[in-house]
């Protein structure tokens, strides 16, 4: 089977994407999550351009990694002066790593108009810059910047700045698209030629998504004979983000035979929601492979197919890569899937039940003023009894009343709400500080409830999402609140919609409690999963 | 110019992604919008599936569309009857569209296992139905339903497929990629091979991203031969979604000379930010061509670069797909950004003056609470004349107090706001109801405002962000708030970050109503833009 290397970017290309802003236990967390997931390389910064990277570099230097290889990322030497003397290139050295990456100009005009050298000055730029840096035993990456517009441009130019770098040493040229601007197929041709040019070097690709193809891109140049691949898990990287590995790797790993990572391919999604959360960033529902509509179906012949044959509506098992298949809701769908929910919790329905129209005529009510219980299963069993009118609430609310204050009550906590609920007759009244008026207000609804079911001290709120629905109204827009919970075993997620923040998240929080008191409580016929 | 028909089904395929759902009103607004963009084809829904299809279809027929067809989506009739006695089929002619598409199934696999009939009895179905249509005077698209994975177990047989389409009449054989999961290079081969077959038909191509490449696997068909490009612009569907218009186009329009719009590209920005607000999506700040990001340079060598040489660094002219380029704040970008928008505010620093220095210190410490410049221009701004000792407030704030309460005070208003303010010297103090604590708090300290400050009136808030911080800090995680303002004229963005979420919507509030008031009061040297 035919090895590729994979080299992740996120740390470093990936770092100058947008809104993306790591701290040093950030990296360091990545760079374990990566190297257990198996990558050959971690490119993780430019110690030169960057006070936080020289941290991380030093406290990196002390990882016992099992599988990835940390690069550092620098440039070739400045213009007219010896490599040993440029301090961002001893900074690469400084950075202690066993593998160093280096980009340098291969397109003419950026030597001449951006560098302002002489294209002679640039040859010498790379060949001393590699020849300095192998001479203190590093392995060296070259990535040939631009190269497929330079290559475009001056094709003999593009190959003499490979062919200075390779005579110097390094050991990987890789062309980078720097622009994201080209396409396959000739991404194909131009990488074929630089692999029979350079039969005894390793090649490299690197592309970006400007033009929607950073991962066919890099398939090509694959199939051209590149053998390291360079890209980041989740695709971020500057402008429109670099080849997707957590959608590169099962292409070629799972689809074409080859051997990419070490580890365990069916860690993939949970290994991608775990860097996606390092990075304070969303996987994004439609990723390919990972993302969580990724195998969801919700067209009514999908939905039929795929229960009838697997393969005739699914790419792959999505098991091979740790997701899951699912089944949505909507008006599409018809009842198919919302019936096998409602027979879960009344199996003598059938589809033409009239409690069943009339479940859907309530359910497209809901989602008109802004409910979705696409991924808040809890709250859509909650309607489905509350219609059936088998919903027997194990609390009620009499009042409730949150003040936010500034200046604030005491220095942390700004918020407080009282409460009032009714439990059997029973009333009880509790209150809180808080962060905010709703960590205010759940503690203060925690407080009453423990009073009569004190099994709730398991239960914890894990997520809170707020959406604003109409962007165009402002700070009266209409808000959709979702709680996830957990009871540290299970997890449940619930919905609440309002204009008011207080009362949607008041709703979610109400469902939240309402599921785990209704599972806990009938435990001889539990449905949790 | 060889011309392609641009073919969108956002309105059907679109319909079936995760989280989407359509009014007939948004449906409407969508047709005349892609009307106006100039595609050649609208597939708006499936009449036979969905009730709210037939009523879009009744008010669609009413409109005037200048270059696009409507075109109603269906499948071919069931088994063991004939077409003209099928209702599906018979709701194709009453959605009263010029154009039909009907899928079939042209995988042998599907035939038997998933409809469960004989193969010949499903090419019966694909003649019947393409006829009937046909003898109707519709013109017919015929999609031919995993093509790709059909041709690849039986190519005889989906030939055979294809053929009964044509034969019958139907103008266009669309190859669907139905699970998303070929590669560029097989559709390449075998969308050549059908080309080759069938010279004198239209040949059109449909895929899906689910490997990452429906974007690039089209560009390959229409290498192929293929004249019809189906997709979604922001490329929803179903899981991973369609084939992104918004890139395809101006990959082949500007970059490869095909002839796909009839109207003005510099549009496209714009035309596909309203498609995502109609669909309440997010157009995605990543997405190549249309995102903020596609053109934005965080990397100092980038924005050096970019700066000397604007082609050395983008793929093509942002201007070109009426979006533009932007320079981001990072301490990975360097000072020369920053530099600059504080030279903006006082040209006498140089990148070396002690406020400089204490500038970037304290912006490192707000990026480290959450705060973020990137998108919020007005609170930076403020931000530097505060460091600069250079801010004089219009207003300061003595207390505020919001409550929530259940039940609500009235129908409508869950809320309460009471603020006092110092302005020169005067307190006033106001207060108002309000759809949720932020928006009365908002009503409140306007009231209070404009006894001072009569030219407010014109300000309004047009959009409110909320994204939470730390997931896992459930109800007390902080959480940034976004607010966009507007007098009419000019669009101006807060950023306010807190536990609270009432303090950080104030923090962004007071910034929002200072940033006016400091550009009004001081309108001989206004800066606005």
């Amino acid at each position: 089977m035919k090895r590729l290397e994979i080299f992740d970017s996120i740390l470093r290309d990936g770092a100058q994407s947008e809104g993306i802003s790591f701290s040093v236990q950030d990296k360091l967390k990545i760079v374990r999550t990566l190297d257990e997931f198996g990558v050959a390389y971690i490119e993780a910064g430019n110690p030169s351009s960057n006070p936080k990277d020289i941290e991380f570099f030093q406290k990196a230097s002390q990882l016992k990694l099992k599988t990835a290889k940390l690069c550092a990322f620098g440039s070739t030497r400045r213009k007219n002066m010896r490599a040993d003397d440029d301090e961002n290139v001893l900074s690469l050295l400084g950075a202690n790593t066993p593998a160093v990456a280096i980009f340098g100009k291969s397109w003419d005009l950026h030597a001449t108009e951006i560098l302002k050298v002489s294209l002679e000055e640039n040859l010498r730029m790379v060949s001393e810059t590699v020849a300095f840096l192998k001479s203190n035993g590093k392995e060296l990456i070259f990535d040939a910047e631009h190269f497929f517009d330079g290559y475009k441009a001056n094709p003999g130019y593009a190959l003499e700045v490979l062919g200075a770098a390779a005579d110097s040493g390094a050991d990987v040229l890789c062309l980078c698209d720097t622009n994201g601007g080209a396409f396959p197929e000739e991404i194909y041709t131009i990488t074929k030629e630089i692999c029979e040019k350079f039969p005894s070097m390793r090649i490299g690709i690197h592309c970006h998504n400007d033009v929607g193809c950073a991962v066919a891109n890099s398939m090509m140049a694959v199939s051209a004979g590149a053998v390291q691949v360079q890209g980041t898990f989740i695709g971020f990287g500057e402008r429109c983000g670099n080849a997707d590995l957590s959608v590169l790797i099962p292409n070629l790993q799972l689809k074409l035979g080859y051997h990419c990572i070490e580890g365990d391919m069916r860690r993939l999604s949970d290994m991608v929601a775990k860097v996606a959360d390092i990075s304070n960033l969303s996987v994004g529902k439609n990723r390919p492979y990972v993302g969580e509509s990724a195998f969801a179906h919700k067209g009514g012949m999908h939905i039929d197919g795929v229960t009838k044959l697997s393969r005739s509506f699914e790419h792959i098992n999505p098991k091979l890569v740790g997701n899951r298949r699912r089944f949505l809701l909507s008006e599409v769908s018809g009842r198919t899937t919302l019936l096998a929910k409602i027979r879960d919790i009344a199996p003598q329905l059938t589809k033409d039940s009239p409690e069943v129209v009339e479940i859907m005529k309530q359910l497209k009510q809901a989602e008109h003023e802004g409910y979705q219980y696409e991924s808040a299963d809890a709250s859509l069993e909650l309607f489905v009894l509350k219609v059936l009118g088998k919903y027997k609430p194990h609390f009620s609310l009499v009042m409730y009343k949150t003040t936010g204050e500034y200046p604030a009550p005491n220095s942390e906590q700004t918020s407080s709400a009282m409460i009032n609920i009714h439990v059997d007759g029973k009333h009880e009244t509790s209150a809180s500080l808080g962060n905010g008026p709703v960590h205010a207000l759940d503690s203060a609804l925690r407080k009453a409830l423990l009073v009569f079911y004190p099994q709730l001290h398991k239960m914890q709120l894990i997520d809170y999402k707020v959406r604003v629905l109409e962007a165009d109204h402002a700070t009266s827009a209409r808000v959709r609140v979702l709680i996830e919970s957990s009871d540290g075993e299970h997890v449940w997620t619930t919905v609440g919609v309002s204009t008011d923040i207080i009362q949607a998240s008041w709703i979610a929080l109400a469902d939240s409690f309402e599921y785990m008191l209704a599972k806990t409580l009938t435990e001889e016929d539990s449905t949790w999963e």
